[in-house]
């Protein structure tokens, strides 16, 4: 069973961590059956964190978990602080594929999505 | 003329604030001819600031200016940080349209490239 976890930053506001359970819910709807578990986890201040996540979806028998940045640039913590996570929980779970996403920002089709809000201002 | 700003946090690591210059041109080669003036600006670490930003337009006869949000999610910098410099700045230019637009994160589109680089995992 093949696993996603959006892993965002984390925030101590409230709305903005809940803005991530809710794009998780509308993610989860969109892939469909191809996937048996979609959630989130947080780099930091929220929970669960990334390794309780990926823990989770071993927990629901994954045998492949995708884990997708919701980042937008190269920062430390999409370059060095969520890799190290991940390669940490790959040497805690041998038995289970642990693939690390390209983060949001390098996908081109971003470039798309700021043309439209900058033309359509009212 | 009108210009647009985009608004990125900023980064101790270049390579992040270069992709930011990066997409900054991108976008303007994508504008075309009706923005005179594209450029971009970081909340913190660094320059220019979304101060120094929106006066580069001032200065570059704007008499709009969009601003551009480029986060994903409303923590204290979208919700508080970036509409407080921003009203200042209205303050100080108050012959000059200022315009906050809606943050890159708030538009749905970005939920169909999530689920495109989870679906293309190789």
């Amino acid at each position: 069973m093949k696993s996603l976890l959006i892993v965002a930053h984390g925030s101590r506001r409230k709305e903005s961590n809940d803005e991530i359970f809710d794009l998780t819910e509308k993610i989860k709807d969109k892939l469909g059956e191809n996937f048996g578990h979609v959630s989130c986890a947080f780099l930091e201040i929220s929970s669960p964190s990334i390794s309780e996540g990926i823990d989770q979806c071993v927990q629901k028998n994954s045998d492949k978990i995708l884990v997708l940045p919701y980042f937008l640039s190269t920062g430390r913590h999409v370059a060095d602080d969520i890799p190290d996570i991940v390669n940490e929980a790959k040497a805690r779970n041998s038995n289970v594929k642990i693939i690390l996403l390209p983060y949001l920002g390098s996908n081109s089709a971003v470039e798309n999505i700021l043309v439209s809000i900058a033309e359509n201002e009212k």
